[in-house]
């Protein structure tokens, strides 16, 4: 068992086992050898029923073409091939054309007639991030409605805001969870915007001039784009990468607002606070050895996303110097990283759905905390109430003196208060208690937990 | 003169002394520290007016904070403060209430009445960017207006399309500026979306909810908005920092489109090449010891932001998991983080601004590049031309061997084809001479120049 | 007050305002413009030294730079030509020409004989990264001399475990500093090597072969190494950039170290929690509307330095792609981030010191967190007494019934076990009370102790 | 056709399609799920057979795990087991115990006994990391001995030295080639040392005291590491990765590295330079479209890794700030982000042993180049000369004059400068002509080869 010689009669092949923990389904599907394959496929056929109908190549291809399927090639064999020739189309190209050739030989010259690889390639990885962006809609609508259910249910559930990680005045639990809507409303309309704007055929040739098509470049561009209900650009756009930069920097910001929600979660969840906890299912976060563990894996996941998507979103920032009509390493650099970026946000929107979809809450812990530490954390509320009477700064001063009081000598602040010469001179024991009321504390709570809501047409 | 007493003579003053290189004077100003006092001077004013008219504060406090100006506050002192305080806002409201207790001091305890340090800071940065991104806005018009006049001149100006750093079949040099033009306009769009949904009013008290406020904070907070001229969000944002990612994203992305134009001119520039050059100026781009050079300054400006621009908008992606109600870190991490992607932006339009506005153009250069090789470049022309008459594979495979031909003898791609009995056979010297011909290979080049001129309203 | 005037009256003088807070002293004079001039000069002092002794230039040259102080130097003058020059050695040795020429004009030809603007550049910086390391490799001696004497101090001092956020079984404080400890020995290492590896003299003039220099390029450079105290390295290393990265990656995982000790630190002080605290002082720490708080401001410092250092340190990667013998873009990108990533090292490293330096530990609390949801954290060890008894995975299952019930009645752990007569069949009251001891169950804690102390030479 | 139908058909199962061309076969088999599991496997095995020399389990343990092959476990299924338990420990350690259980029931519940899922994880990854970067050590080596020969062969092989893509005095290719060397010798050594310092045992138990063990924890974790032949660390790390970080930077360098070569090589290769190519074969870099295309495909995925690696080693160093005693999302962040690095490194590597193992040199095309622009490239040599006489500033301005006329008037340097009656003053023509030699200006050029080929005991 010594460690040098143990690969060698391993298997080579590449998987990927994390994928049901990082990844979803959906977005490993859409993503998959196979769906690439298929995407291909699609747009050959789509390029050659354009060249037919404007007459560029002989009626027939692209039936020929529809009739090959992805099993009909060798995936790993192309792969393979990938190797040398630098990039996936060249091999597929010559595999579909062998295929195409075993039916009507006479045909298979004009597989791929006038595109290039790149052609082919950055349109069918369009075909995926639309794909994969409709899916990514879809599930922050799902979590969207899930919130708006539970921002409703908990709207007058107190808790203790809690600032640099300190406790300070309340907040409600609703109010924390219209926060999370809030920026996930952005976020569909950022995912529709880019949607809009970034999903669009490439078809440009050799070097962006159609120019093996003659005149007939713009006709046929206008019926691929038809055949594969991609928008046409007003150019070809080989080197210039900032759409697939934006749709990058688009996940890469659902993932920092999923990794806050995990890092809120987890936080939530700690042993010491216990307020609130990812659902618990069989065989879901325990340990290895603590018989006593439930691990919040859902917030590893959505904080593990938030922690690699910069990395990935910076890769693709870096790609976009991609030189003159074709770019090198730059492009190439592209074609791991946005789908890896795409199964870190799939993962994570799923993640975000369970823990969303099955939180539980333990109210009595949330309003017990307010009361720690004597209660210091609605200072602020007497704070103000004196500052009606005295200016602010003086109150300010006071309340800082009187915390301290009650850190060191380990009373209430209520008890602290009403020993105070100084306060009592200006508050009523009625007006005290009063602002120690966090549910009087709560000021425009409600008004931004319904404009949130508004939005869904709830509220 | 050795090396490890000789900083103890030295200030400590910590000086910018590559902004006149990185970035832009505009950028410079809006983000210099006398601004952001400024800017903070301006919301507590803001907030004062609005707090008195909905009667929250008695009359006077706004005209007595009006009279204070950035001259009045001592920044070195509030910057030395920020390192106990942890933040800016808390050294800089108690020097602001210390010069308004000096005039009125029954006033002096209602400045930064209800707000917190985050209010005041976010809100003056947002003012900040919003300046910013109106100044980028406006570089980007002038850019693009620019190019609208370079394209039209060289619409028609031949040179080889390059692909992987290889010569492919020609292109013209306004196709090339075309496709910086049609990514620059994107851009535009981009920043203009950034300004409606991201620059807008941060204002929520300690933890969000105005609490002090009492039932005044939605009134206070529309007035607050009025006198900053700035939206009013659904609810405070704190620790939901997507809209400060997006405005980074944004930046990144015209990074990396300006460090490809960059890349570009650079190629362009080579000794090897020298088709194309950045304006020449005294005493700019020499060297420190060779009398000939004339260094591309401007593109590696260009370079330079592209290559630092992915990391701050990974730092900013990071930065956006923030805990509960107000984070610790990520907070922090933004202050120098966005200012420093701004300047890096505002100094690369500025450098392209000099490139482009500036461009000299060898196109006799140009176009003899074309014939190098034997003319190879163009063998997908009469690839194509050959392909009508007998397929593409057989005619690609055909020119493969004819342009390996070329190379080991040294001779022209057309002596090649003229002397190859297998092409003879199916192409007249007069198809080979028009299929080599490149302004009859520029393919839809002229229909793409259109396009992307008539968003400009030109073309 | 409308926005979009106000800048037009603002200096547009480049200030670090939240130098204080995010650097320290120590390492801003070393990056200050005056410190860089400083160490140009002395290169160019060193060179002219060892040429003149190898007969290259008249004698006088030396002594003629040494008498040119950087007060001399009109630094804002030579930072706006750089903006031209495309580098700051250009006009920095334009104006020592100047200065020299004034006393002695005859000489002046000579300054900077042989080098180009890179010797210099990159050798004065490396001259600053050295400081800055030596620097930084004291801060981490004196860190790691508090940590070994609180090592000591709470060695046996008992708190919770925490994975995942979780209680688990105890630790002792000492244990968990002793980890800290041991992760900054091993990047007091890093740094050693990185000084020894990375900071070597730079000298290959225009294109890195001395060529100026004739057959003396060997002999000037031993001495111009000699004079400035720095290793020789095999062959100059113009766009070779691997020993900044290194440095840049050194001071990336110090970072991250002492992120990790803010996240702790945070963590132990949130109010829930409350079992070590950052060190109060009078301005520290405070709210600008909360009178109770103390915000971790220390902790907040660690933790955005980590947040910011992997982006800067991605940046230096970046940039390695260097062009030829001398690159353009990667070389300038260099020029701010590897001196904003010391700024923010040195800062964190001050604001580790004030935690560790002046930390206040409640060691009453953390007992009284292990005794917390009824002692569940000791769990494992019930359930490996168990085990000797039944075997692990039967004991296991049996603990995870037992715990769920602890949580379920709300009892403590002792009383379910004592309630369970399948436990009981195998444990007695005492085996019980002994497996529930924390301090019976430290397992290697002090071993481990031993060993990372015996490394300080303590222990 | 349509897009939203068509995943719905495909396998799920994620692929890694583009590991043929940017990994290499070693990295992937060390990395496959399968190596990881044996791994694991062989940590379950060494810790039984420890803790049964120590005496804390029955005997026959370890026998009863080393008769489990990786063949008996269902990869699948414990990855999709890996989604609910949060990481691959707990479903492997399940599986793995089910199998013993299967031969000897009274056993099973000895496995993994005392340790905890980090324990196995973490020191199975780090049994990989050694494997990889041992291959990765092997690969310099290879590539530093390859070196060795090209640097000897082409040590005299004159260039155009190349500053900011503008061509400087000459070079010689084996002097770029010796500091390609140079730096890859840096980095074995760096290689070694991570190999060194970072390649240790983890072994912890639940929070890292080994509680459950007792006071047997320093024998068993002593037997561990023998058994794996891993040296043992001071104190265990769960939540102090700086060892990971270091391994990640150290690739990260590499990749830049070849990266610059990868550039170096690109530009060497563009059509308007041709000096040297990557090796040609059968089917490599061909285009779909182009017949007379040779793309630098090696050189891309140089590039590629080059682009790819900082963002990758920027989350690693992100993910270094891990919570107490095991963290929660920084952890899982690492998973697949190391291997992904070491993909990337190893596939950069065989590509630069391909190209820097079949590399063309076209060495009559280098000497043509040094005579472009009349030869202006050697502007500095004349300038020397002619500095010896009249002063080095005087002379530079002389030849900035004369250069510029060789641009204007399209004459040769030596031409312009023999025209010149002020130089002609100074200089004889057979100083001139002595000056323009580019052998004769190639300065220390041969000491650097020899040094660098020193240091692999050649030269």
């Amino acid at each position: 068992m010594t460690y040098r010689s143990s690969n060698r009669a391993l298997e080579q092949k590449a998987e990927r086992i994390f994928d049901p923990l990082f990844a979803s389904a959906e977005i490993s599907a859409v993503f998959s050898g196979k769906a690439l394959m298929t995407r291909m496929l699609q747009f050959e056929w789509a390029l050659a029923a354009a060249l037919e109908k404007q007459g560029v190549i002989p009626q027939g291809v692209a039936a020929a073409i529809q009739a090959v399927t992805v099993d009909d090639l060798n995936i790993d064999e192309i792969a393979q091939r990938t190797a040398d020739a630098g990039n996936l189309a060249i091999p597929f190209v010559a595999a579909l054309t062998t295929c195409v050739a075993k039916e009507r030989p006479e045909l298979s010259g004009y597989v791929h007639y006038g595109a290039t690889s790149q052609d082919v390639l950055d349109t069918s990885v369009v075909l995926q991030f639309r794909d994969a962006l409709t899916h990514i809609e879809d599930e922050l609508g799902a979590i969207c409605a899930e919130l708006v259910s539970l921002v409703t249910r908990y709207k007058s559930t107190l808790l203790p805001g809690r600032t640099w990680l300190q406790q300070g005045p309340p907040v409600t639990l609703g109010l924390k969870l219209a926060g999370w809507l809030d920026a996930l409303q952005r976020h569909r309309e950022r995912v529709q915007q880019a949607l809009a704007r970034c999903c669009v055929l490439q078809f440009g040739g050799a070097v962006g001039t159609l120019a093996a098509l003659g005149d007939s470049g713009p006709n046929v561009t206008r019926e691929v784009a038809r055949g594969l209900e991609l928008p046409e650009p007003a150019m070809p756009w080989q080197t210039h990468r900032d759409r697939l930069a934006e749709i990058a920097a688009t996940l890469g910001m659902i993932c920092g607002t999923l990794g806050k929600i995990g890092r809120d979660m987890s936080l939530l969840m700690q042993s010491e606070v216990a307020e609130a906890f990812e659902p618990v299912a069989e065989g879901r976060g325990g340990s290895s050895t603590m018989p006593h563990k439930r691990n919040p894996v859902a917030s590893s996941v959505l904080l593990a996303a938030a922690v690699r998507a910069p990395g990935l979103v910076a890769t693709m920032l870096a790609s976009m110097v991609q030189e003159h009509e074709r770019g090198i390493g730059g492009w190439q650099a592209e074609w791991e990283t946005l789908p890896e970026l795409f199964r870190l946000t799939g993962g994570a929107l799923r993640a975000a759905r369970q823990v969303i979809g099955g939180v539980t809450v333990d109210a009595e812990a949330m309003l017990e905390h307010l009361k720690m530490h004597g209660g210091v954390a609605l200072s602020e509320a007497v704070s103000f109430a004196l500052a009606a009477k005295i200016g602010k700064a003086r109150a300010h001063r006071l309340l800082e003196q009187v915390t301290r009081e009650v850190g060191e000598r380990g009373i209430s602040l209520r008890d602290a208060l009403l020993s105070s010469a100084e306060i009592m001179e200006h508050l009523s024991t009625g007006e005290i208690d009063s602002a120690l009321d966090p549910v009087r504390y709560l000021g425009s709570t409600d008004v931004y937990i319904a404009k949130v809501l508004a939005r869904e047409g709830k509220g």
